[in-house]
């Protein structure tokens, strides 16, 4: 499920740089694999819960389960989307040459990775890691805000193209909210500490447990 | 937690409504107070489960229970992000009489109310309705959001106010869908129809079942 919400947002935003209705498409019709995988893993926890009872940790890591589905499924519906928002663009002159959008799709795509591959390893640094960088995301999301703005001020012409870029850019943000939401997880499942609408600085974080270390 | 947010959007939209700073400012504190709510629950359904080892129904509505105060917890702060535009607009001159969002954010909250009557009473023809209000909201964002394009491109010195309302009528139709997933929770909780990912007709989420008719 992971890896298919990884492809969909890489697809999507290669279609929107290259220009590609195709690919386009295939994310959309893809999506319901990842609705359908969430269906099945709920219900697959569900039925864990009931037949083994488990204990304490395992109990968390199934409940954490679940949200992660979530998470990447709404993944999934962003990727849907861009992909959307892609193909209305495709049919325009390409306002400026895409920088920002790209660079943000990879970070959002990194921090996904990084969630679960602190979810697969236990690694909670690497998950911490994660989190820090959504203020990058949220940064660059921000500043090209600001400069959409006044493309549409200085030229009219450009609001539709603008908000579409808008939409985009907002839905790439979420993409790294989404795995900033797993990060979280993991780490109250290993840690027990509970960081979820804490400030996302490190302090606030927490340092990371080094059992090796005095420091 | 319901009532919180309930409240927090008709404060949030008041703010909004009456141009009144100290009112937003009230929601945008009180966000805190729903995310402790979701931690609380949160703990409790996990306490639950681990301490009771609860059996099918039980499970289910443990379950379902974690998943709705997520939802709840994100109503709040869709709340909070319009509280935040309304500070923004309250310092512009009014673009227009604000008629559509009042509306939207009355459809948005009914649904919302609607939902949590549904599961309080186990009433999955609440639930059902309230589905269905869903492509009202919808449509009112999409002819919203269209007007407030042709006031950008007649006039560029509005458009950081359409801006800031478009994100307010993009807060609310998300409201409504946070009232929409609960509601689908509830049709499965009791009925065990999976109805999320499905359009929202009264096709496809099926009949109301009707014990005592033949119809």
């Amino acid at each position: 499920m992971a890896s298919h919400a990884e492809n969909a947002v890489d697809k999507a935003i290669g279609a929107l740089n290259e220009r590609d209705d195709a690919r386009a498409r295939q994310v959309i019709e893809l999506d319901s694999t990842l609705d359908q995988s969430e269906i099945e893993l709920d219900e697959m926890c569900i039925n864990l819960l009931a037949l083994k009872a488990p204990i304490a940790s395992d109990l968390r890591l199934i409940t954490m389960a679940m949200r992660i589905t979530q998470n990447l499924e709404r993944v999934g519906d962003e990727a849907t989307k861009i992909a959307k928002r892609a193909l209305d663009l495709n049919r325009e002159e390409p306002l400026k040459p895409l920088v920002d959008l790209p660079r943000m799709a990879s970070l959002a795509t990194g921090m996904l990775r990084a969630s679960l591959d602190a979810f697969v390893r236990g690694d909670t640094a690497l998950a911490r890691a994660s989190i820090l960088r959504d203020a990058e995301v949220d940064a660059l999301n921000k500043q090209l805000h600001r400069e959409l703005v006044s493309y549409m001020v200085e030229d009219p012409k450009t609001i539709t193209r603008c908000l579409n870029l808008m939409v985009i850019s907002k839905s790439l943000e979420r993409i790294a909210d989404h795995a900033t939401n797993i990060s979280e997880e993991i780490i109250y499942l290993y840690e027990g500490r509970e960081v979820r609408h804490l400030p996302k600085t490190q302090d606030s974080l927490g340092a990371i447990p080094a059992p090796k270390s005095n420091s």
